[in-house]
């Protein structure tokens, strides 16, 4: 068990486990948050307790990917893909096309997204390798007049990840909601990245836009105020009631993270984590086969499978029993995915590990 | 003070006061939810734990309102004001009109989002009277043909609200976001409702949306999938991860309404705590001035006047002093108003009455 309060060893893909000082100290401050005699749930977005816990957030986020001041940073409802569909509302304009990079499952709905709005083109798929792994960016033809080209940093369902920040003339839109914050992001590669909370830095119910300001003033004409990321820009994020709770806990993992090394330490650990696992398959004789190609092996959602789907099933199900939850692999898939984010533990890995072993000699 | 944890009385238009005993379970059970080994906001959605979360919560909010079996019950994200701009992208189609009721703030930004999509009727707008009453729904003329009438069944800004559930032959839009909840609704005479969780169920940052089958049907085609009913409904609210804490929460406000009374025990202690106010207002010989025509005062917002701007301000800050919080007006009316949603408590108005009568003596 993972801690004094009989927490499993949680795998799933997202929401996931968050850091256990972060859960405490939200619970401390549940029916009375710092003296102002309410729940951080019950404040006003506009009141000035809450305007400053959405300030620390947003400060302690830039701190973190050190975010330029010429950058925004937007905390917005709708999850990954509400951005799916606002990138082309706002960025593909008549007589435009946006150039979309496909790696995976999630990089095939924005690009789905897109086609409702405008033109697009399919520069690199990954599809016919069953998405097994990622492309150098640097050696793909881009058209130079695209409006933007689109990919995903990580792909939870595949597990298979960019390793570093491609560096194109060219205005670069990357889905990182798996794995922002697992490292240093050079922000100047990007007119904007986007991420849903609910891997790296909180629970459901938030995601994270940051954009240049040139980006975002160079938006389309027309579009609802609530689907304008100008808008949201001109109202900090406060064009409605935002979503104070879920903002209020990336908040408070954001300094957790900060006081704990940064993106800098969780890289390091997010390395560590996945080693321990790619080591069991790769010295599993066989018996446990990787998804991804090594060079695009995923750092945060380690995919691999069995001899046989029905193994996988009974892997999954004593692994559960032995309290390693969330490890059945997404149906598009099939096979085993431990999900491995900024928050798990590494003693998590380490057991999950042991217990390969242990299963593979059992049923090998 | 309201409890044993020094707790304010929060008179804040929303997000507001949830009840003590659902925030009081929402903390036992923050790191590890009845057993699982996690807290609610790292389930993943998919899983049977969360399912009978949300299962639950669904079930709990049908039984509340008297839900029929052909309508549905949805969970998005993005506000009210997302549901401005999706009623019309999925029900105004085109060589269709849609009819809009004004009666206040919200219900004129909800036109607004209309006239982005397609062609709206004002029927009825009450900004002349500065949105200080609501119509007779029965008495308006609207088109026989209109794709559907929209209104806003509580203003929160100017503090009107419909006392009951226009009976109309015809695709009736409503948001209740400020009222859902406070008392029973005839939900067959709507094609669709909607409200956002932040006044009388739960914190910001989820939507419930309850509308028939055949009106969820009767949407436009080439919708992005992220702002179709349909698709929504037919992915019972899972399109992509839901904003599982703040459903969590609506489902534990759920349950304790229906063991204290349900919604007809609501509407008693709405009558109640209103009327403690309006008498205070009524009974102060003209130092305070209702907003709202007596037919049409809010059971949710009490929105009046002193005979200044300055004494509003002086009142807000010494009613602050005294623990009575967020009673400054919207800018866009000035003055002062008292939001008592559902979980207000009733002496936290007695208090304020209290206050009123000796302001009025020392400032009259």
């Amino acid at each position: 068990m993972a801690s004094p309060y009989n927490r499993i060893y949680n795998f799933s893909a997202g929401p996931c486990t968050l850091p256990v000082p972060v859960l405490e100290e939200a619970r401390e401050d549940l029916l009375n948050y710092k003296g102002t005699g309410m729940s951080v749930m019950e404040m006003s977005h506009r009141s000035k307790q809450f305007g400053a816990i959405m300030a620390a957030a947003e400060a302690d986020f830039r701190s973190l990917l050190g975010v330029p001041s010429h950058y925004r940073v937007l905390f917005l409802q709708g999850g990954a893909s509400t951005q799916f569909a606002m990138v082309p509302m706002n960025f593909l304009q008549e007589g435009q096309i946006a150039d979309y990079v496909t790696t995976g499952f999630w990089g095939a709905k924005a690009l789905e997204a897109a086609h409702l709005v405008g033109l697009c083109r399919k520069v690199w798929d990954g599809k016919e390798n069953n998405y097994n792994c990622v492309p150098d960016m640097q050696a793909l033809e881009f058209d130079s007049t695209s409006a933007y080209i689109h990919f995903t940093s990580n792909e939870t369902i595949q597990g298979v990840q960019f390793k570093s920040d491609p560096a194109l003339v060219a205005s670069l839109v990357c889905d990182m909601s798996s794995d922002i914050l697992s490292r240093p992001v050079d922000i100047e590669n990007y007119a904007m990245i986007y991420a849903g909370a609910q891997k790296n830095m909180g629970p459901a119910g938030v995601t994270v836009v940051v954009a240049s300001e040139d980006f975002i003033e160079s938006r389309a004409d027309g579009i609802q105020p609530i689907f304008d990321y100008s808008q949201h820009a001109a109202n900090d994020s406060m064009q409605n009631t935002p979503p104070c709770w879920s903002i209020y806990m990336c908040g408070l993992v954001y300094k957790h993270m900060l006081a704990t090394g940064g993106v800098v330490a969780a890289q390091a650990l997010c390395s560590a984590r996945s080693s321990v696992l790619y080591a069991a398959i790769d010295g599993s004789g066989g018996f446990y086969r990787g998804h991804a190609a090594m060079d695009s092996r995923s750092m945060m959602n380690v995919t691999f499978s069995l001899p046989t789907e029905e193994l996988s099933g009974t892997f999954a199900k004593e692994a559960e029993k032995a309290g390693l939850d969330g490890l059945k692999g997404h149906r598009a898939l099939g096979g085993i995915r431990a999900s491995i984010y900024n928050a798990f533990p590494l003693e998590g890995c380490v057991a999950l590990a042991d217990f390969m072993g242990e299963f593979a000699k059992r049923n090998g």
